[in-house]
C-alpha cells in the first residue's frame, strides 16, 4: 500500500516529470535525477537520523538478494555467522546464507510456533563469529522483537524489510541494516541496505558487483543502471513521511493502529491472536476464527465489504491484517467494525 | 524512451488499476498479477518467436547481474568460456565473468578503436568451452553484428540489452539472451532473460537464488518478490509492439530512422561516423563533427531546438543519438533538420 498522495503525484507527473519527459526515461546520470537521488537519500537519513559513519545504498534484488549478498560482503569463507530464527523470513534467510557461510542457528523459537522471540539471555552466540543476523519482525507469524539484541562485538545485521520507517530506529547500534521496498517504501525491485563505514570494502572476491557494497557506496549506487522509478517513488514516500511528522508522528500512530485491532480481538472469545503480548507486531496481525470453518466466510464478507488482503500466508492460514504506514486509522477501524458486525452474525 | 500512449496508460491506471488499488500496491502473488505477468510473457514469446523450449524469466539487477549470473548458471569453476570483445559493454562484461571462470578472449578489435566487428573465421574459439558470449549491439561505440557468430557447439549467450526488440530474430540460434529492461522494453529494474531449456538446472551451489534460472523457472520468476511494476509497463509495451504491428515492422521502421540519420552524416563532411558501414547500429549512432571545438555548440544549441540527449558517452566523448523502437521517425528528422541547419549556420 502506499500513500494516496504519492500516488496521485506519481500520476500527475507520469509524462512530464521536470519538463518534457516521463522518470521512467530519464537517465540516471543526468543532473535532474541525480539530484532527485540525493534529495531521496538526504530525506531518509533525516527520518532515520542515520549517522554519518553509514553509507545508504539502492539496490536491487529485494531483501532475497541481500540474504546472499550480507555473507558475500561481511564473511570470509571459513567463518561462521548467527542467525536467530523467529519465523518464516529468517528460514529462508538461513536457507540462503548457508551456500557462503557456516551459519550457527543462535536461537529458534520453533518449539513456541513462532509466537514469541527469545530472550537476550537464551542467545547461544558464537565468539568471533561475523555477524549476528535476526529478523526485527516477521510477517507471517507476526512477532516481533521488542529489544535489540546485544551482540557480544559482532556487527548486528537486521532484515527491517517490513518494520522500517514505521517507528524512530537507533541505526548506531547495527552494523547492516536492510530492507526491501515494497511494504513501507515503495514499489517492489528496490532495497535499501543501510551500512557502517568500517563494513564496506570487505566482499570477496567473487561477489557479483550488482551485491559488493563498495561499488555501491563508491558509485553512488549507480554502479549499473538503478532502478530510477521505485527510486522516485521512494523519494515521495520519504517526503510524505516528512510533513506527515516524520518516524515519532508515524510511531504513535501505527501504536494505535495495532492497539485498535488487538483489543479488538482480545476483547472476544470469537477471535484469537497466538503471539505473546509483548512481542506482537505492530505491522502484520495474525488472528483466527474460534471456529476455523468460518474464516472462508470472514474472507469472502470482509473482500466484499470493500477490505482487501485478509488472507493469512498460505504456510499458516487463518487471517492477517497489515498495517503498514500507509494503512490510515480509519482502515483498520472500518477492519473493527467488520469484525464486531461479523461476530454479531456469526457468534 | 517508452511510447506515449503506453505512458498514458500507465497514467490513467496508476491509482486505480482494474479496480481500486495501483499496480504497485497489489500482491505478486494475486490473480490479476499473475495474469498480468502470463499475458506479459506470452506476448514477448509471440513477438519472437521463442521455441516453447526456452523458458522466459524476468529477473532483477539488470544486464550487469547477468555479466555474472551468466558463469554461475552455466560454468563450472574450472571451466573457460570464450568472449568476444567489440567495445565498452563488452569489456565490462568480462571484468565481472572474470570472477567465476576462466576468460578467453576469443577476438577483441581494440585495434579498430571498436569500429567494427570481428569475421567468424577469425574467431579464437576454445574447444569445449562452457559458452560464446558477445554483445550484438555497443551503445557507446555504436557498432552491431551483422550476423550471429557460429560458436562450435557451445551455447551462444548474448547481451541484447539494447537491440531485443528491434527486429525479428532466430532465438533458436542462441543458448542464452539477456536484456536490461531499460532500452526497449520498460523501465530500469528488470532484466529479461530467455534460456534454453537445457541449460537450465546447472547452476553452481554457491550461486544466490536470485541469480539462479532454474529457481526462477520453477517459481515463475516469482522466487522472491518480482519488480511487479517494471513487468506491468513491459507487459504494455509488447502490446503496443503487437499493435504497431510486430518486430518486422519495427524492423522497417529502424532501418528507416538509421538510414535516414546515417545518409545525412555520410552526404555531409561536416560530420562523420567511424563505423565500418556493414557493422552501424540502428539503435546508437555515435558521430563526430570535423571541427570537435563546435560539438559543445551543437549540444546546446540542439537541446535548446527540444532534441534531447545528444552527448555521447563520456568515455569516448562526441555526439551519440539513440534510435530506440519508441522513438518516431519524427524525432530524427528533426534530428536531421536540425543538423543540415547547424551546418548552413556554422559550416
Amino acid at each position: 500500500m502506499l500513500p494516496l498522495p504519492v500516488l496521485e503525484q506519481v500520476r500527475d507527473e507520469l509524462t512530464d516529470w521536470q519538463g518534457g519527459m516521463s522518470v521512467m526515461e530519464v537517465s540516471h546520470r543526468s543532473r535532474d535525477f541525480i539530484a532527485l537521488a540525493q534529495q531521496a537519500e538526504a530525506d531518509l537519513r533525516d527520518l532515520l537520523a542515520i549517522p554519518a559513519s553509514y553509507r545508504v545504498l539502492f539496490m536491487q534484488g529485494g531483501a532475497t538478494a541481500q540474504f546472499s549478498a550480507v555473507p558475500l560482503n561481511l564473511a570470509a569463507t571459513d567463518a561462521c555467522a548467527d542467525y536467530l530464527v523467529t519465523g518464516h523470513w529468517s528460514q529462508r534467510t538461513i536457507a540462503e546464507a548457508t551456500r557462503f557461510v557456516r551459519v550457527n542457528v543462535a536461537a529458534d523459537e520453533a518449539a513456541s510456533r513462532y509466537s514469541t522471540v527469545p530472550a537476550q539471555a537464551a542467545l547461544r552466540l558464537t565468539p568471533g563469529a561475523a555477524y549476528l543476523h535476526y529478523t526485527p519482525n516477521e510477517t507471517i507469524h507476526g512477532v516481533e522483537f521488542p529489544y535489540v539484541p546485544e551482540s557480544a562485538g559482532a556487527p548486528l545485521v537486521a532484515d527491517m524489510s517490513s518494520t522500517i520507517l514505521s517507528r524512530p530506529l537507533d541505526v548506531s547500534r547495527f552494523g547492516v541494516i536492510y530492507a526491501g521496498a515494497q511494504k513501507n517504501i515503495g514499489p517492489a525491485g528496490l532495497a535499501i541496505v543501510i551500512v557502517r563505514e568500517d563494513l564496506v570494502g570487505r566482499a570477496r572476491a567473487d561477489t557479483p558487483l550488482v551485491f559488493d557494497y563498495r561499488a555501491a557506496a563508491e558509485a553512488g549506487s549507480m554502479q549499473n543502471t538503478p532502478p530510477t522509478f521505485a527510486w522516485y517513488v521512494a523519494g515521495l514516500v520519504f517526503r510524505w513521511l516528512k510533513r506527515e511528522g516524520g518516524l515519532a508522528a508515524m510511531a504513535e500512530r501505527n501504536r494505535m493502529k495495532a492497539e485498535m485491532l488487538y483489543d479488538a480481538i482480545d476483547a472476544s472469545s470469537f477471535y484469537a491472536n497466538p503471539v505473546a503480548r509483548e512481542c506482537r507486531s505492530w505491522m502484520n496481525v495474525p488472528f483466527r476464527l474460534a471456529r476455523a470453518e468460518l474464516e472462508p466466510v470472514f474472507l469472502k464478507e470482509s473482500e466484499a465489504a470493500g477490505l482487501a488482503n485478509l488472507a493469512g500466508h498460505r504456510a499458516v492460514g487463518g487471517l492477517r491484517a497489515s498495517l503498514y504506514n500507509a494503512m490510515p486509522a480509519e482502515g483498520v477501524e472500518a477492519l473493527v467494525d467488520f469484525m464486531r458486525e461479523f461476530e454479531r452474525r456469526h457468534g
